[in-house]
């Protein structure tokens, strides 16, 4: 617990990353900012004195003329990871983006000693090779990878599970609804009892209504598809030990018609599916039905069978009085089964998206690494 | 991240420490063991080689007349501190107790550099002084202090509310159900839909039962008088940065009626205390009868307002459908409102009591702390 300098670099100053600078300039003791990338610049602290970069004042930074900071084109992964290997102490990159040309370098940053912290699901969830690399490269040079916020955002779903992992706990199965959009329309769509006006709405009038509540992806599709889930449960699994090759090494059940699976990319392909989405309400009523005279509700749900090496993401029913039916507004569930807890789980529930709270994830986990290193 | 020889001395070998000393003996990489201290007796490694007593194999050990361990009397405190401090490296305590004694001398442990693990409430929900002398000559002599399996044993209670707190969120209001023998009770007392055989159960009849299922402390007035959950709302109130001075600082509903407060100690006590209890049978099932007109439950809850500085623990009434009334077993469920996470709360649920799970979280804590000395 020596006191080191440690030096940090931000990517993406999205959703998220905009909240996690506005974090970073309230923390106490925080670490020097020294780099700041967007997609078209890059913004760095010049050698060897490497002033630190104001984390609340980064844009003044980037537009200012004068600034004591320099700023080049937008670097390759490479280039960050050389400027990071020089400072004189510890650094750690954040990485605040989706991008998967940034996650699968992560190794370069990793064998240089450069510690990780991302909410960024793409080099987790990609090739198992990727992530042995990331993690083998990381321990034999004393580097740190934390990714909290790749499943469920700020809510405490990997450190829980790597702690009944690391101490020896036998996971049986991790079950829950881990997309806050299909937690929303799901919601909505198959409540545990009818609403008030007794209204049933249709599946495709509750898409629409999420999509124009900024509730789904700009094209839905990329929610119905069942691809985040599937990443989030490779992710879950790959920790819990299964040795997942990718998201797509199992069944996914995507809530996109096969008739309209082949429309084009983009808002064009994106207009044509919710016109044509109505079509299909009927066969999602009959799910709902079929639920609903069982004294069940529909819910979209990702699980893990851990000794039978099974993972599946897909339409599943619930018993009206689960926590799985009892759901709210767009909140993620996790439940645990493990040997120690027995019968009942052990739960994590709340909001699963949203920049303050994936923000907040992440800054948790600098918070963690800088404890470490210091 | 230099690598230092860590050693740790456990306290306390009862359902917790046993258990703990049992995950201690699978851990990978596991710190020397060089001191296993029970009430009558102190089982230490001699220096300066200071050999590991093999945790699975205490017993013997200390049974063994040839042992290569030395065997003491009960050892006080201040001389496990200074054992302790001796070693050649960093040490930490692991108190598996619940003595007032030993946790009331934390400071003397933390001011010689020496981290505590625990689950020990008493020296987290006494005073606000103790309080403040062990965080602050822990901060003085890099001593860690972890306690999380003080509320809620090994579920991710603690850690939550210190991440929400250290990343800058705005906590303003925890509730929950923090005792699963008073969950047992109420989820019994109370549940959210009738039974099937349409029986209700009379309170004391759930009492009682749960005391032979040894869901109770040996004297189950231990639990009615709420003074444990009044602890561990007093250990989260200080962490979310409200000065309680002490669990007596705050008003706690106790289910011990009036007429039987006086009753002895002791199993005399408790033998008249069950005897009469059912003659204050009508006056909780008036509670529970008014909270089912009002298509509620009731549970005994804690809940912390914090900007209004409010700290209570008693009955409460709540909707059928939330996810208080859908409680089951002896689990506890943990509510966290927070700025960031707006209306719906974050919510940990699970099992929160019983050797294995408590000495789960004792032992996650010990992973964080060797992760941050060595």
């Amino acid at each position: 617990m020596s006191s080191k300098a440690i030096y940090v670099g931000v990517v993406g100053v999205g959703g998220v990353g905009s909240h996690f600078l506005s974090q970073l300039s309230k923390l106490p003791n925080a670490p020097s900012l020294v780099l700041v990338a967007r997609s078209s610049q890059t913004l760095t602290s010049p050698a060897p004195s490497y002033p630190a970069i104001p984390p609340a004042d980064w844009q003044s930074a980037f537009s200012s003329s004068t600034s004591s900071f320099t700023k080049s084109d937008a670097w390759s992964p490479e280039q960050i990871a050389s400027y990071l290997s020089q400072v004189p102490g510890r650094a750690i990159l954040v990485d605040n983006t989706s991008d998967p040309t940034i996650a699968s370098a992560y190794p370069i940053f990793t064998s240089k000693g450069i510690s990780i912290v991302t909410p960024n699901k793409k080099a987790f969830s990609s090739s198992l090779k990727l992530w042995e690399d990331i993690f083998s490269t990381a321990a034999s040079n004393n580097a740190l990878v934390y990714h909290e916020s790749t499943v469920g955002a700020g809510l405490p779903v990997l450190s829980t599970l790597r702690d009944l992992v690391n101490t020896g706990d036998t996971v049986t199965r991790i079950e829950g609804v881990f997309s806050g959009t299909l937690s929303f329309l799901f919601n909505q769509f198959s409540p545990p009892s009818p609403s008030t006006s007794g209204e049933k709405k249709k599946w495709s009038e509750v898409v629409s209504q999420a999509k124009e509540l900024g509730y789904t992806e700009p094209d839905p599709r990329d929610d119905l598809n069942g691809m985040d889930v599937a990443r989030k449960l490779t992710i879950l699994a790959r920790i819990a030990g299964l040795e997942v090759e990718s998201p797509d090494s199992f069944p996914i059940e995507s809530l996109i018609p096969a008739e309209l699976a082949n429309l084009e990319a983009g808002s064009k392909g994106t207009e044509e599916f919710m016109r044509r989405l109505p079509d299909f309400d009927g066969k999602m009523e009959e799910l709902q039905k079929d639920a609903e005279s069982a004294g069940q509700v529909v819910r979209y749900v990702g699980s893990i069978d851990v000794p039978g090496k099974k993972v599946k993401v897909g339409l599943q029913n619930f018993d009206k009085d689960s926590a799985m039916a009892g759901l709210k507004g767009s909140d993620n569930i996790i439940s645990f089964y493990t040997e120690r807890y027995g019968e009942l789980p052990l739960i994590v529930q709340g909001g699963g998206a949203g920049g303050a709270v994936t923000a907040m994830g992440v800054m948790s986990d600098l918070i963690k690494v800088l404890e470490r290193l210091s």
